[in-house]
């Protein structure tokens, strides 16, 4: 049994709480920036000042809670995660990292245990990157990985990520404020659901993230010829739509069968003109590939190159393949694991090694901090979606978990 | 050699005169009832009334030019087309065939031929159905096929055909003014681009049209469940992509290799959420099959369904069948077929049987009159895109046979 107990009832009812910014029927709509996001940012700096903590924001809009520690010359410990979400996301996914780390430190408060270091409870900023098509932006700034295109970019409605900035507090113009150094944190903690099905299915309540999966994205366009589907022969057409169909059967089966990569998903396709009775001439397909050994990612290209060109020789196609992005994987040290995993076994709770598939914040507070995460599970693996869901009890063992992991670095850092 | 000539240089300079109307620098764009569209059949009725016909718009909208014949108690011989374009669609669609009429009439005119027969050219309202999605509007009306669906239809832009009809002189509430009856017409005569490549790889001059494909129009809704494409593992998905890509593949097999019906094409395919991060829960295909051989059709439907249990139980979607539309084939009388082979004989040109793969009026006004339909080359077998081109030759080939088979038909009728 664990010396310090978190409030279980009051970690759910902050997330329940939180819940209620951007709720929708279908889903959470609480898109970084949106009127719905700035209010639950309001409210949680709320819950922050109540837990005792200072708070701020720095100049890429990230919302800092510090709490002094017994040491203040120390580097601070930081627990943190995101709020923002997808379009038609769920409760649990960045919100309970956020709501376990103010939880944690409103018990340590509460019970008036001092820690040696520092505490900083995080907030950061469009995590998910659905507007902007730019994603982990605060913590990026952080660990000063943003790059020029962050600078000048430009949402769907037009309008500029600079003004959104402003919007939440931040300013984009002195975003390289927000940066601080390698030593500058002492280390760094998210509180994560798992996002898949592994500890749901197991029924182990802690996950001990081995690793953040890396990333292959890629666009294949690919030009045939639009015509008339009455009149045109089946063997002399060039039809876009027919090529991009093999090819999605084709990168499926990469992971599915030869496992190539660890997954392999074709979530995007449109093609030109889309009538019911003209040939495809075009077809864009968004193709992406994640593992955490970049070697397979590597593989995985070179097997879409020859695939593409397989199709262009067998359907008369043309398909230039447009790499979008390539996000490396980040390894998590072994000893961090291993304090994990300690931690579980301190407040009572099974655990074992997960790889997260998703990205996550972590992974670029990594360039400036040792780092860990911890999973919870996902009531069957699903994410991204209103069915979303991780139980009271799983929230509560993650962040009684995450108050035995900060107790124990505190003693060991 | 034909005793009276048509002015090929003059039936090409409207053609090119026609062509202004909508063009773009990707296409033309004449959708029925536009301003491209009320301005060309403003053209088209001064040339009508060049040609010395007495014009009538009727109360669908279709333009009427008569030419009294000797015996002007007998029933008019018809000759017409369309003039409305899809979307980024070709010159010659159509236009052949209002132009190639007003030509032979104005051949006749100016050699002082008097016609036994009345004659009458037409331009038909709304053929392409871009607008509406309902179409052979002009042509269905003549014959009396209107069905309720038309009376109340709705543009994408909100606007009632009642309401567009007016804009170029109908009156939809009237529609069935615009009817004649099985006699009233003595046959109907269409020239027409193929929109196919047979003439053209054959280098035939003139196609003697054997029939009007049938057609089946399907939507399959698939059903899947959408979920992250980093922490799914393949085999817990279920991807409405997947599903559709491979039935895409398997619906065009249908045709190509199984010969099952002569066209199978997949021309529409849209899928939800449609992010490259984001496994596809949704996804819509619009299937179409076309055969002159209506119980081919129904071997394909019957295909389809197998297809889309089968894909049901691979894959752990549902899918839904919509059957959308189903147009019967129109055959095309042996003497009919017999009379444009002797036609094209007599202008000098050789000619062979080919199906019609698209749609026309003619498989309207079938259902009134003896019709006979009469194909030239497309190059490249191009059509309904910019590409769309037949010579000018082939234009002035065609419109030759056209007045000889009016001239053949005046005597046996």
């Amino acid at each position: 049994m664990p010396g310090i107990a978190i409030n279980a009832t009051r970690l759910n009812r902050t997330l329940d709480e939180l819940g209620k910014f951007g709720e929708t029927p279908d889903g959470m709509n609480r898109l970084a920036f949106s009127p719905a996001d700035i209010a639950s940012r309001e409210y949680t700096i709320g819950l922050m000042r109540q837990a005792g903590l200072e708070t701020r924001i720095d100049t890429a809009g990230n919302i800092i809670g510090r709490r002094a520690g017994a040491d203040d010359s120390l580097p601070p410990i930081a627990l943190g995660s995101h709020t923002d979400t997808v379009p038609l996301g769920g409760k649990y996914d960045g919100a309970l990292g956020v709501m376990g780390a103010i939880e944690v430190i409103k018990t340590l408060d509460e019970q008036g245990h001092q820690t040696r270091h520092p505490i900083e409870a995080m907030v950061f900023t469009n995590e998910e990157g659905t507007r902007f098509h730019r994603w982990l932006i605060g913590s990026r700034a952080m660990a000063g990985l943003l790059e020029p295109e962050d600078l000048t970019a430009i949402d769907a409605e037009g309008v500029t990520l600079a003004q959104r900035m402003t919007d939440i507090g931040g300013d984009l113009s002195r975003a390289d404020e927000a940066a601080r150094q390698p030593g500058d944190l002492a280390a760094y903690f998210e509180l994560h659901i798992e996002q898949g099905p592994y500890l749901y299915r197991s029924g182990t309540p802690i996950g001990v993230v081995t690793g953040i999966t890396g990333r292959a994205v890629f666009e294949l366009e690919i030009s045939g010829m639009s015509n008339h589907a009455g009149t045109t022969p089946m063997n002399e057409r060039r039809d876009a739509l027919a090529a991009a169909a093999k090819l999605v059967v084709q990168i499926q089966k990469m992971a599915a069968e030869d496992e190539i990569c660890r997954v392999a998903t074709t979530g995007a396709l449109d093609i030109q003109p889309n009538a019911v009775n003209v040939i495809p001439g075009r077809a864009t397909v968004g193709v992406e590939f994640r593992d955490l050994d970049m070697a397979a990612l590597d593989t995985a290209e070179r097997e879409l190159t020859r695939l593409a060109r397989q199709a262009e020789q067998q359907d008369g196609v043309q398909i230039a393949i447009n790499r979008h992005r390539f996000t490396d994987s980040v390894p998590i040290a072994p000893t961090m694991q291993e304090w994990v995993a300690e931690a579980a076994q301190r407040a009572g709770f099974d655990s074992e090694r997960v790889p997260s598939g998703a990205g996550h914040d972590a992974q670029a507070i990594a360039a400036i901090a040792p780092m860990a995460m911890l999973f919870v599970p996902s009531v069957g693996g699903i994410s991204h979606a209103i069915e979303e869901y991780s139980t009271p009890e799983a929230c509560a063992n993650g962040t009684q978990t995450l108050l035995e992991l900060l107790l124990l670095a505190d003693q060991r850092l």
